[in-house]
């Protein structure tokens, strides 16, 4: 990686790597009793609150490609694709462990600039890193991040309480991570045929930041609760606004209606999506990785949150039997079906 | 893997995966409110007590080596080892997700082996899978597991309670998982050279199954709860007595007396280690891997261990200034170090 400056991680061992990486941490919350150090972190729930637990696993060649991808941006996403899933609970993610496996051709310096990105997410989220490993690999990097949130019973939002007639609500705007991707691929090709020619990135700022430093949407979270709405379902968007509706669909035995005309996009998303010639509805439903929220509310919420410009209105609760159905812009039904990415296949 | 039978994990995908691995799931625990299936696990913590958190990341080639170790006993071993570090907080394990990343060349029949292991170690020890995450890899096996426990904040054990004139006692006995690996070793390169001799491991069933089935000592934490001790610090044997002892030593600010004639051995194990012309007590310190619990008590406690055949005062706590030393079978003081395993170097 780094060409000076270069410390083999053998030279620490796992103790004395886990100690430097570690050894600055600071606990924020008050639910954090005892972090890194012992043989497992010591957590308080907040009086009367329920626990959520979530874990994913972020595979070197499979979810990441570190030739367009620096390691801190890397380190800040992989903290933050935990969050948003805690954040699709209707709750408030307040600790988080990390383990990563690399193989020695990563240099101590490498792996400070991947926990710099870490710790810059743990601290913009008020997150508490409380324990982790690190080991070896014989080949590429992998990052398993385990994330532990609280909220009081009655606000924990599932998949499965969406009910006829209520609405689907999205937040921001979908299909940005997914063009930034494709951005980043025709760069990183053109660097590969050229021979160096540098990548021309000006100008897509705001998909390559959706690519590559997306946010969870905890504002939202605390949003809802100012406006005192609580979703009856809920979901983030990884893998594309199609797959997860489909997820509500089948876990709350109901059907939905999204209309083409609502699904929220920048413009300069869609500018993009013109660009590779690809369909804009097409990047927002199958695009994945933008980490919104996606939820249920009764109709007698909309007041509550109509014009908010956070909040989009993209369809309604139908029945189970109806299906789940895209309203193209001519007004004509077509069936939604899951096409977004799948690491197995 | 297999010859026959063979399902490509790419036939089910990701969703399709977890759901026929995760379907026949029935939550044990009372802490488990909901498992699989959603953006996150939702647990509730027992009236009044702490929430315990460690996660351990296990890599093919570097912690295990598919060419001798059944994948079945890998799924075992590899919940074994997290729910060991929550006992060695003295508290109880209750919920575990697992994370995997595995190559194309695991067949779907490969995966059900690896989770049958791991189910039945949820099913011996009372815990529940709640949560994880399956993803491909462009080379080895990836486990990693996170585990949540729960105990009263008077009951919970870090490592650094320890003070003078305590007792350090062990569980169990130690240096039989560093032997049955020293087994596999030498029969995996005798197949190697031999191509095809049946590896000969009659005979080796303890050590064997200390390195390949270890258990964690819940019976332990148990133990000490009837017989009224709560040890002053605690940790458990993964890397070595030696590498241990310093720990301890280290975070409770304190020096240890080991006596080499009291650390216990099985008989099998130390004729394992004449065999290989391995020093007997090298083995016990360096060996690492037995999950044994390693503990320090106050003296007034000692009467109530006394001949319990599970645990055995070793040693006794100093002054940090004298440092930890092994008092050889001659009487002899000499400087522990640690010289157990470490996965960086």
């Amino acid at each position: 990686m780094e060409k000076e400056n270069r410390t083999e991680l053998s030279e620490l061992g796992e103790f004395g790597l886990i100690k430097h990486l570690t050894d600055q941490i600071l606990l924020q919350n008050k639910t954090s009793m005892k972090g890194v150090g012992d043989d497992a972190a010591i957590l308080s729930a907040p009086e009367g609150q329920k626990i959520l637990l979530s874990t994913d696993m972020l595979v070197e060649g499979i979810h990441f490609d570190l030739s367009y991808v620096p390691l801190q941006h890397l380190g800040y996403k992989s903290v933050v694709v935990n969050l948003s899933d805690i954040c699709a609970m209707n709750a408030i993610p307040q600790q988080i462990t990390v383990s990563v496996a690399m193989s020695n051709r990563f240099s101590l310096e490498a792996m400070e600039t991947l926990y710099s990105g870490i710790f810059r997410a743990c601290e913009m989220y008020g997150v508490d890193l409380v324990g982790g490993d690190t080991t070896s690999s014989n080949s590429g990097l992998v990052i398993s991040i385990s994330v532990i949130g609280y909220a009081a019973e009655e606000k924990i939002t599932t998949r499965s309480g969406a009910r006829e007639s209520e609405l689907l609500v999205v937040s921001g705007d979908l299909g940005g991570a997914f063009l930034g991707l494709q951005v980043l691929e025709r760069e990183k090709k053109v660097f590969l045929e050229t021979q160096g020619i540098q990548p021309e990135l000006t100008g897509y700022d705001y998909v390559l930041e959706r690519q590559l430093k997306p946010e969870a949407r905890k504002d939202i979270v605390d949003l809802l609760q100012i406006l005192d709405v609580k979703p009856t379902s809920m979901i983030d968007i990884s893998d594309g606004l199609a797959s997860e509706i489909l997820h509500l669909a089948d876990q709350s035995d109901v059907g939905f209606d999204l209309y083409e005309e609502k699904i929220p996009m920048s413009p300069r998303t869609a500018e993009v999506a013109d660009e590779f010639n690809l369909i804009r509805t097409t990047c927002a439903l199958n695009g994945g990785e933008d980490y919104e929220l996606l939820f249920t509310i009764k109709q007698s919420d909309f007041d509550k949150i109509k014009g908010n410009p956070n909040l989009t209105v993209i369809g309604h609760v139908t029945h189970a039997a109806s299906g789940c159905r895209l309203i193209t812009l001519s007004g004509e039904p077509i069936a939604l079906r899951a096409q977004g990415w799948d690491p197995l296949r």
